[in-house]
């Protein structure tokens, strides 16, 4: 089964501590990184975790707060100090380039390579990206500024010719590409053998969607319904739940709640407050409502 | 004696490693922080080292090369975050307001203190900043940017009063002020004792230099002359001189020549490139030419 991979370089919120970075994580599949957020320090993140600065393709920022973006500009800096030549493609909003571009301008003159800015409507569930194997859509969150999560969508594969089947049923090797595509096989005496006879399924396309920072958003129910993994911020304990509405971030009852009702595989809880000094407490109440819930670190990685 | 202490936070080049943060060090005097540089990550460094917030009041930067000025946009929004309201002052060239502020406008609406830019130029030695017990004047550099560095000065104090030779000269208190500031005292009879027989040196002023970055350059010699501490960069060995050349950076054995010739009482080197594992190699060459010779790393503290 080709890699996919989730690496956490910082689950944090807001203010970087001695134990967890701000938010950035990396989304390895098949021959490519994909990362989501660069919060200040996701370069050294990416370092520690000995990812290969060469794979790294794209960047998808969720919005623009300063603890998942201020990363960009010493990332951007170091791939060219590192002699990078292909283009990086970042994923954002319209003022991301607004903001950013002037900076790029004024430190990182004479890059080898180009930063091509891709904006995207946060507000909209849509496909942002696409390559052979894998697809990328939006999935609008609640936030006190624009905010989207992001849906990260292995393409359906090709069904799987039963060699022994087709052999049985004497089907030209010719054939095989129409079999391959859902089709049926007529024998040389007029009887049809159904396409799922002579196949085998392939494996169910894994999802994963990663959605922070939010508030507690039902609208996103649908989007995610039973992906296999479900990063969600929680921020706070349900006790603070008030100050979690102020803020727009959610309660980690909150965050399994939506797990629950999207009927997900697997719930792993991040963006965490630096008030609670051990998460536990988080994830325990996560639990109540949705067992299969993990905590996220830095440094940890889930393998789809 | 009071204190006057340098903190390192990063002494790394160009690329942050797993060994070295990128350029940043606090300079502690009396009840006042003062933070030379910020490179990306140093808001965590002065978490790490446990340096109270509400204590910094000017950031001192010496170039516009991102790894000694990309923490600025994080450090000053966590400030926020943590409640600040007292002004901080950033002293650095007239184009840092131009690039950070409307990063600032766009990331950090509605901080309750207020960020003040003042710009000098990196061409000339003279006075930025002065308190009551604290000067800063700029040190022209030669480096691919504008650059400058910065010597910290203690003002003299004023003399001390030599009680017993006080008392049997018969000076009354109403005098002293006068004996304070170096007058000579006159005797009911007329006579004149001299004001060294009546007061003792005040202890010598204290001088911190911070050269970074830079080629080697013989022009900074007269203002850094006898300073008790220098922190000089040393990018490469100077069997990399050609390179050194090129990138305007400095070799150890520069530094430490232009250590010599100052007479400093101490060298620092930093700024270290991540092609040398062991920085020994480049601390046995500057001693070779000057032997109060040490390496910087985080986390280390100078106390002059």
């Amino acid at each position: 089964m080709e890699k996919f991979e989730i690496n956490i370089l910082g689950c944090g919120s807001a203010l970087p501590t001695t134990k967890h970075n701000l938010s950035s994580q990396v989304v390895s599949f098949r021959d490519k990184l994909h990362m989501i957020d660069c919060g200040e320090g996701s370069q050294l993140q990416f370092r520690k975790l000995k990812l290969n600065f060469n794979r790294l393709t794209n960047i998808f920022i969720s919005h623009l707060h300063g603890d998942h973006c201020f990363g960009l500009p010493g990332f951007i800096s170091t791939l060219g100090l590192l002699g990078r030549t292909s283009d990086l493609h970042i994923f954002a909003q319209p003022d991301a380039e607004k903001v950013f571009r002037p900076l790029l301008d004024y430190f990182c003159k004479g890059l080898a390579y180009s930063v091509i800015f891709h904006s995207f409507d946060p507000f909209k569930h849509q496909l942002i990206y696409e390559d052979r194997g894998l697809q990328v859509f939006t999935i609008p969150l609640k936030h006190r500024v624009p905010t989207a999560g992001f849906l990260f969508v292995e393409k359906p594969k090709a069904l799987h010719i039963n060699r022994e089947s087709c052999d049985f049923f004497q089907v030209p090797i010719s054939q095989y590409g129409n079999i391959k595509a859902g089709n049926d096989f007529i024998t040389s005496n007029g009887e049809v053998i159904p396409n799922h006879r002579l196949t085998n399924k392939p494996q169910t396309p894994r999802r994963y969607a990663y959605c922070s920072d939010t508030a507690y958003e039902e609208k996103i129910v649908p989007i995610i319904q039973g992906v296999d993994l479900l990063y969600h911020e929680a921020t706070f304990l349900h006790s603070d739940l008030v100050r979690a509405k102020e803020t727009f971030h959610s309660s980690s009852i909150e965050a399994a709640s939506i797990a629950k009702k999207a009927e997900v595989g697997q719930l792993i809880l991040g963006h965490f407050s630096a008030r609670y000094p051990n998460e536990k407490v988080l994830l325990e109440e996560a639990q109540s409502v949705f067992p299969n819930t993990i905590l996220s670190s830095e440094t940890k990685s889930f393998v789809l």
